[in-house]
């Protein structure tokens, strides 16, 4: 059953091939003073940096720059950002990158004009902004996240081994629009593209490995899954297969832009230990959660056989027939072994360079939630750990 | 694969049985005059109309009347809800009702500042609007249009015959919320419950039934389809099962809130012929439409036939061993004619009240899309029209 809720999701949304030419009429309903964000400077080999500048100039806009954005973005980046755009007077924060930008840019505008410390408010307290923010715009350039359509921003504090993310509550912390073209994804190291499309993956399976009712979210997730195993295995065939990318670069904004969770439960264990993994070895983020997956969902199936075994018919098309609720669940959990194989992922801590002796550690720092099928101790997460090296 | 596209949807919903709590809230965003917009009065027994009156009071708003919104809103009661707004000086409509309240409080928004004639700007030329506009909140009382969370308003002009539908351009044309409680949806007859679900399971198969490409939308079509299908049995079986209506009344919204359609091809000829026969008729939309879907599905299965195999295997369950793409179609479109008998739907345009001597005025009043596997003549539309008798 579908429980009381709100929905409302107010980013514009740019897709295909094309999808640039609507980025200046965008910055026309903003400021002058425009920070660009990027992280590592592919966009300065691939041309998009050119391109992006050469719209910000015609538009003239005053331009600064926060450039070196890290993959897992820490606190001190976040600092050395903030006093960025105060010293721009900034109006707007263009993010060009993948999902650690668009998090990046978010984090930066709830922080701008805050006065407190917002590592502490935000992600040790998990406050909401009580200050002004700063509108967002992305020009996303890697697939996986859903960051593009939410309000969700990550952030590493490396001195605490903390990977903590937080969820806003208001819409107006969602980027005002996203440009979002497949192309950009397609010249992606083969490992970074494998680590998003596990990220959309358990990005649906945490919304779905919830709840024992009969609802609407369930059944989307399931066609979300089909679609992102399809396209990702085409992708992984041909990574310059542009219907694959386009796919993907859509299933990955509608599997975490607040829709599938609206009504019911969720579990997002895989994440929290996944980011703790993130917080000691700094390793890709999907690469973490592909390497946690298996172990914890064979760790909780006796709890919620019912729906690992429709999960094993109608995502997997395990045939049901003469086998136990038991025997179908673990068929389907081995072709979505066989299929994370297939792409590449990472499928244990060791080859994310973690060692036994982190493992108290990770499972100190991970957030034992309570809405899967199990609620963990944190015994158990060591036990997960376990298998998992 | 997914063409160019944009997507924007700012309506906000509020989903649930204590849905209603957050009108005031919204009410405070816009100004003194309210218009309230509802139907045959229906409001007025189940207590609806007394709880939104007495939410409109405690907010000190100013309150005009439009009463008597029929099932297929005519040109002549929207120039009567235009004159009553232009009077009160209305700066919000608040609709409610279903589908048809919705589609005419759209209606009125885009006409009380307009200098023309809204039939003609916007039904004959398809024009966007050129004026300001009014804000439109719906509180939703039947399941079925997706008008909730869409630009689009249906008119009828009893006059000419025709029954045109607009999906306006601008986002700001959709409403500003939406209130969605399905109790409020356990009154209604058997008939409306049922013509609801068609209404919503056909709009899928529009966006459904065209294109040849792999693509997302499919994926997530197919999960909204099964959810439809389930949850419409469940809610013919006990029409007070409060999760079966809860997830028809999230399908509904989801099925035509723009997703499904982005950046693929569409059909929509069922809603062509079907909004004819409306304009003929004046019978319940959505049996219009089960009345002529299958005919018009068989007739044009031979131009489509992979995709109707894949709808039945993905939807309807049907093995597709040792069988032709042919029969696997064909064992599909079986299946959905049982589903749709045992809602118990109109299966023929004779229980519309259609004749023979109408046959050639309703084709004179489809209009003929592009979109779909086969595009039909007037010649062809009069031969499915003779099969729906």
């Amino acid at each position: 059953m579908l429980g009381n809720f709100s929905f409302c999701n107010p980013t514009k949304l740019y897709f295909g091939d094309q999808a640039l030419q609507n980025l200046g009429d965008e910055l026309d309903r903003y400021g002058k003073n425009v920070v660009l964000i990027y992280g590592g400077g592919s966009i300065k080999i691939n041309g998009i940096y050119d391109e992006v500048t050469a719209i910000l100039r015609e538009k003239g806009k005053a331009v600064a720059e926060i450039s070196g954005v890290m993959p897992n973005p820490t606190v001190d980046k976040l600092y050395e950002g903030v006093a960025i755009a105060r010293a721009h007077h900034a109006d707007f924060l263009l993010a060009v990158g993948g999902g650690s930008v668009c998090d990046y840019a978010k984090a930066v505008s709830v922080s701008v004009h805050c006065d407190e410390d917002p590592w502490d408010k935000y992600y040790l307290r998990f406050e909401e902004p009580t200050c002004e923010t700063l509108p967002v715009g992305c020009v996303l350039t890697m697939v996986g996240t859903g960051s593009e359509m939410n309000a969700g921003a990550v952030i590493t504090n490396p001195h605490a081994h903390l990977k903590i993310g937080h969820v806003f509550a208001d819409e107006k912390i969602m980027p005002k629009f996203a440009i979002l073209n497949p192309n950009y994804t397609l010249t992606l190291p083969h490992r970074q593209m494998a680590a998003g499309i596990y990220d959309i993956f358990n990005h649906i399976c945490e919304q779905y490995f919830s709840g024992e009712d009969d609802n609407t979210s369930d059944d989307l997730s399931e066609g979300l899954m089909r679609s992102v195993i399809d396209a990702g295995r085409a992708a992984n065939r041909d990574p310059q297969n542009y219907e694959a990318r386009s796919n993907l670069m859509w299933s990955a904004t509608w599997a975490l832009n607040t829709l599938l969770s609206r009504g019911k439960s969720t579990d997002w264990m895989v994440h929290m230990i996944g980011q703790s993994v993130g917080a000691y070895t700094n390793a890709t983020h999907g690469m973490t959660l592909s390497a946690v997956s298996l172990p914890y969902y064979r760790y909780i199936l006796p709890y919620g056989v019912k729906k690992f075994a429709r999960f094993a018919v109608r995502v997997w098309d395990v045939d049901p027939a003469d086998k136990s609720d038991e025997q179908i669940a673990g068929e389907g959990l081995a072709r979505m072994e066989s299929w994370m194989k297939e792409l590449g992922l990472a499928m244990n801590l060791r080859e994310l360079g973690a060692t036994e002796d982190m493992i108290d550690g990770i499972a100190d720092g991970t957030i034992l939630l309570t809405g899967g099928y199990k609620t963990l101790s944190r015994d158990e997460v060591v036990l997960i750990l376990k298998e998992c090296l």
